[in-house]
């Protein structure tokens, strides 16, 4: 028997870790790292530290490597050959380091909810008859370290937030019923493709990080600012995770 | 001057705080906690629970009366009233209790981001010219609470979630552009008013708490038992909180 726990982390800033994340950490047989390639090492390193920060029993750490998604192959059917391979990579490792079962921790960016396929992986297990228990610490969530970053609300009073990603953003232009919205996933700023008269932008890339950089303003003053600041950033580091919100400038406020 | 820090702190679950939130307190040379009326004193009990349990230095805790929503008056307006009382309130106990300045941490339900007006009201002390500098740090919202205790994925593989209101769900039906819809502020269950058909739902009250509920499935099987839930549990404990999650079923999984 595997319980597995699912323990979100924030999105860098250790501090972000709530109690009951280092509660759970510290209450597992095993914790799995995923190393994902030189070019984002920050990450593995920032589980490294988080681990050797708060663990203070005998959960031990090992580090895998987490296979990679073909970029060439059409997006939804890539996504699925890759989640098939996460999975047998985690059997492979639960073979290994918890032969009698146990506990096993994954640490998971932000939160398991959003964006992140921890979960349905996991379902993977379950659905090959591996007997499983999962359970979810919450974790800060990318859009949250966004908005406490510019101290500004998500919704505006009353009214609903669109959370999407540069894709859909890119194929069916500004959503209908909304005039807030939040972009994530976004490797090609999909913000170009809008009319950007009316539109404001906060945008932050490595929120909670050392590195973390923040612009704000008017879409069509700051969306070439935008763009540079990116691909500078992303050549310095190797690696870029950035996120935005976008309001409709009448309802600003 | 005062520095103002909106912290986060979770739907009710201690072990959610975060160690940023438990520093930013104890940093605080007072802590503003808000009465909402006996009904609501669960509320106020757990903000002084968390304080004792995390404060260990020289921080003050004031209780101050929250004035209440003139629930007769058009909602806008009435939100907008309502703010301006609160932010009265808040200035008498800064001119009270922090007469030359300092640090003042009030603890925000949740996450200051999402359907929370503190950073509202804060903008109306920065505009009135008082000098304020408001920071933020993130909590975990009841909509990652939710999707924990459920241990579900917020999102479908690369789609987008509609965050809105009762009121709105009330007034315009299914959204357009979206198969995933967080429901939150819904006094009055606005999921009867859709064709249930095919949608699944996944609710949860009190989250956090150790009055936890849960409640899953087909919305046409459970929506009675969710109504008849929900009376029972804001008699028997005179106040409830509670959001959900609703999927159009051809996109479950």
């Amino acid at each position: 028997m595997i319980d597995l726990h699912l323990i979100g982390i924030g999105t860098g800033n250790p501090d972000h870790l709530t109690r009951a994340a280092i509660a759970a950490m510290n209450a597992a047989d095993l914790i799995l790292l995923p190393r994902k390639g030189d070019a984002k090492s920050d990450l593995i390193d920032l589980r490294r530290t988080i681990c050797g920060d708060v663990l203070t029993g005998a959960t031990r750490v090992v580090e895998f490597v987490l296979p990679e998604r073909d970029t060439d192959a059409p997006y939804l059917s890539a996504v699925d050959q890759w989640h098939d391979a996460i999975a047998l990579a985690w059997r492979d490792e639960i073979t290994q380091h918890l032969p009698k079962g146990g506990r096993l921790a994954l640490l998971v960016w932000g939160d398991p909810s959003l964006y992140d396929s921890t979960l349905r992986i996991a379902d993977r297990l379950c659905a090959e008859g591996l007997a499983i228990t999962v359970t979810v610490e919450p974790g800060i969530t990318s859009l949250q370290a966004l908005t406490a970053a510019h101290a500004i609300p998500l919704n505006t009073v009353g009214a609903p937030v669109l959370i999407t990603t540069g894709r859909r953003l890119r194929a069916g232009g500004w959503p209908a019923g909304v005039d807030t919205i939040a972009v994530m996933l976004d490797g090609d700023c999909a913000f170009q493709t809008l009319d950007s008269r009316g539109i404001e932008i906060w945008w932050g890339a490595y929120l909670g990080m050392a590195q973390q950089m923040l612009i704000t303003g008017c879409l069509d003053e700051v969306a070439n600012g935008i763009i540079q600041s990116r691909a500078i950033l992303r050549e310095r580091h190797g690696w870029i995770m950035d996120i935005y919100l976008l309001r409709r400038a009448d309802h600003v406020g």
